[in-house]
């Protein structure tokens, strides 16, 4: 595993790059609108001096929003954009034929406040479901957020902050390395907090393999690259990547009717391009892969009342479909995310929510145990991994491990559940996080204040 | 949908049955033994005068407790018991063969105490996973319900007390009805709390028709009657009972390694054997269908930490798969069920659980909506119910009603969500229970108290 240098600026860090982030009342506050007002800035644009080729992940839920609709269809038409628009406040999911109108006349009206073709836009929307976009004042932001636009961290700042919803902090990254001779740079910004496991595919549509129920926030996540890389080279990569990252996460079990992933890939870099079989493709796909999932796991960290993460590792299954099975169970059962809350080491929960998990298991083989989180080095080998492993149960017995030794292990405020079935050679892993009165009180909401009722 | 005539006295009302509930220190609290020495009873025995005709439904998590594959293994062989012997405060699960040569030496010294021949007991546990049985405990235990065992009100009581663990009070129910002259009576107990999601089968095997996820408490239900019937079409009626009351709630989502549920027919009504093509199997089937939803209601109103239970109905799928699917999704959202806690009408939450189940579902053709309650009588007529409902969502988009309507809907602590897929004629029903700061708190455990940390 490869550790990346990591560099200030996320998305504008790449060549090329302008972003901004402005408030323009989509929640209809009625508070004053200009993002020098001191209110929250809801509305963003990710602007690339020359056309970028495109991929995207999007929600396989079928109540998918009308942002996804549109950037579904233009990512597999076009394969190019050159500015991205997202607002926070209304997901415009469930808003019929006017949200899909809506979310057309958001990229249309950028790609005119640019003077870019038709075709060079894409759009993403987080906040409530079943409410009409505020279209004049989504146009108001969209001309405010282009007059903004700048390539400074600060830049990048206002557009983390702008796809925020209940996201206590920004989440941004940026690394930096060498492909072919060139520098090349890859920076992201994501958003996350509830409604957090997403299930994406490149197209919409479930595949096959993708097992019922594993298939759940509204996370929005944007990227940007200056590598030279063709549309469909990107998609592969982006496939990858978000399998193990943002596919590998959950807060709450729900899947989001907006979750999106979109990479931008503008060639400033001026790398040679490259096809999947090449070295290059291998480190363009190790880089892309630790943007997204270090932007991942901000999710989980930040999630809706989260206090613990915990990384989730089932080895040994039959096949895949068992290894994620087994470990979505564990990762979304109340009883076992509770008991990480309250630093309890209760494996029967475990064991119980493995059982009945659609993996095949069996008792008598299972292995149950608690590590740090693995560092980068630690994490080069499954040997020296399974080494430093305190074991709670083994072969479906309780070890010698003491109550005390196991609270210890799941005190921090990360670590690492690894549970051996011990039937098979495959693997998976989810980057869970635990179930809390504070993530109750806030997603009870208050209805006597219905703006604070998320979708 | 007949009402039927609720008598007291739970499982001694029918004739020839005996029951005692008495505490023997099971957590091993060292506070003194006997139960009039103010402690929780933890072991209760229910007794039938004559040998009875059995039938089982176990749970069909693959980690199993060692009760359950007693109790498996003994419906299937024999067909017929007298006496069952229960505890609380462990569940005997994960307990290796050890655990599996205490429940055998828990029926077989009941069968002793009673001098009954070998195969007349079967066995019940629920509490912590992972714990040996105290088994000298257990023994003085079975010798002094022995003693205790009568036919009063309060000896039931007794019983329904000591299968409780976090449940905050017992439950029961008998009734009395009429079969070919007769008078046949059948009286139940059960318990709940927490890890409830049952999923049972006769076998404690999985169904290939029951679907991935649909399979999750400890719920421990016996049930006792004085109907003459065979063991076969006793087994019958018990699959169908089950499959629409305890098959169909959710606290929790969480399906435990010792749901079961037990139901004992001595015959002492001495109506004469019917067969499952009569009508008495019908009368026989509604009064046991009542019995086994009246205690299934009862474990989710009393749920670890609820305050609302909510009636799920989806109809108009196209297959009962899929309205299964869509009903759990939604039952088991941990959005959805934080919302109903707030009494939040947050239809956008269930459209996105609907969407992301593994149903098909059709977004624009989905319809939400709120009633009270089915009383018996509005229950009669799927169209009469309808009638009654306030829709929040037609077709997938908002209706009229205004958000203090909706709020009033969900207000209440039991309310029914209909959901109208539109796509076909299959319903399901779950009965759930929203998620609150209590369950988060309960199950977060003391971990300076291990023996508050359940299993």
């Amino acid at each position: 595993m490869k550790v990346f240098k990591e560099i200030p600026g996320s998305i504008i860090a790449p060549k090329g790059f302008r972003a901004s982030g402005v408030f323009c009342d989509i929640k209809k506050l009625g508070t004053g609108k200009g993002s020098n007002k001191g209110q929250k800035r809801d509305l963003a644009l990710i602007v690339s001096e020359t056309p970028a080729t495109v991929a995207g992940m999007f929600t396989t839920n079928q109540v998918c929003a009308a942002p996804v609709k549109i950037c579904v269809e233009r990512v597999k038409k076009f394969g190019r954009a050159q500015v991205v628009v997202v607002n926070s406040g209304n997901a415009n999911a469930c808003t019929g034929k006017q949200g899909l109108a809506d979310a057309r006349e958001m990229v249309s009206f950028t790609e005119r406040a640019f003077n870019f073709p038709a075709g060079s836009a894409l759009v993403g929307s987080t906040g409530r479901i079943g409410v009409t976009m505020p279209m004049d004042n989504i146009r108001a932001g969209i001309i405010e957020a282009a007059i903004e636009l700048g390539s400074t961290t600060e830049h990048a700042d206002h557009a983390a902050e702008a796809i925020m919803t209940s996201d206590s902090r920004s989440k941004q990254i940026a690394i930096e390395f060498k492909l072919g001779g060139k520098t090349v740079r890859i920076g992201g910004i994501c958003k996350g907090a509830g409604m957090i496991q997403p299930g994406m595919s490149a197209t919409g549509a479930r595949p096959a393999a993708l097992p019922h129920g594993g298939l759940h926030a509204t996370m929005l996540s944007f990227i940007t690259t200056d590598a030279a890389i063709d549309a469909k080279v990107l998609q592969t990569a982006l496939n990858e990547a978000v399998a193990h990252s943002f596919n590998r996460i959950t807060v709450d079990g729900d899947m989001s009717t907006n979750d999106t992933v979109l990479v931008l890939a503008n060639g400033l870099a001026e790398n040679s391009e490259f096809g999947i079989r090449s070295a290059e493709f291998k480190k363009f796909q190790a880089a892309l892969n630790h943007v997204a999932l270090e932007l991942a796991k901000k999710i989980v960290r930040d999630g809706e009342g989260v206090h613990r993460v915990v990384t989730v590792r089932v080895n040994g299954a039959k096949t895949i479909q068992d290894a994620d099975a087994a470990a979505r169970a564990v990762a979304n059962s109340a009883l076992v995310k509770t008991s990480w809350h309250g630093g309890d080491p209760n494996w029967g929960r475990i064991i119980d929510a493995i059982g009945y998990s659609p993996a095949k298991v069996v008792e008598e083989k299972i292995d149950i145990g608690y590590s740090a989180v693995a560092e980068p080095a630690f994490a080069k080998s499954a040997s020296a991994r399974q080494e430093k492993i305190l074991w709670s149960l083994k072969r479906g017995q309780p070890t010698p491990a003491t109550f005390k030794e196991l609270c210890a292990a799941v005190a921090p405020k990360e670590f690492e559940l690894h549970i051996n079935l011990n039937l098979g050679q495959a693997n998976a892993v989810m980057y869970a996080a635990d179930l809390t009165e504070a993530y109750v009180d806030y997603n009870k909401g208050d209805v006597t204040d219905p703006t604070t009722l998320g979708g």
